[in-house]
């Protein structure tokens, strides 16, 4: 299953590196605490809208901007969890077995 | 503040009309409860990862498209405020007060 919090986590971790940005200095512009932010970016926490606008900003990021990564980075996971499907082989139906033995 | 869950829920419930299916349809295919798919789709409540992609799959829609959707609608939200801040007049500052009244 595809999780939208998990690729959230990836896309705003990815734009505070991008910044250069500790925890704690994000931590302290959004208001929200270091240990949340940090379980958001490892997917662990779900963010509250709120929350989530406040980290755009602290991130100087517009939401529909970060959306729009996470929605790349699921269409990945997704096309990924579609080939994994379809390359599973199909299990010989019984006639083709006994067919090959003899 | 432009909110995630409520263009998310306009995204779902605007999906669901265009199946043409009842709340109690989705919520029977989700398995979550009618109160909460419908709560959701009024922007009052968040939806975990999980039950989003459980909604996903009950309106035959990827995540990834969903969360597509989303982004559009927020940045037509961004650009409304956007707009909306730039329209609001500056005041004027005292010495120009001073010079008009002079």
């Amino acid at each position: 299953m595809v999780l939208f919090r998990q690729r959230l986590g990836d896309v705003l971790r990815g734009r505070r590196a991008e910044l250069g940005l500790t925890l704690r200095e994000v931590s302290g512009v959004a208001r929200v605490s270091l240990g949340y932010i940090s379980e958001i970016e490892r997917g662990q926490k779900e963010a509250s809208s709120e929350l989530l606008s406040s980290l755009c900003e602290a991130l100087d990021m517009p939401l529909s901007d970060v959306l729009r990564d996470v929605a790349d980075a699921v269409a990945l996971d997704e096309a990924a969890l579609a080939a994994e499907i379809s390359s599973i082989p199909a299990r010989p139906l019984a006639g083709e077995v006994v067919a090959s033995a003899a």
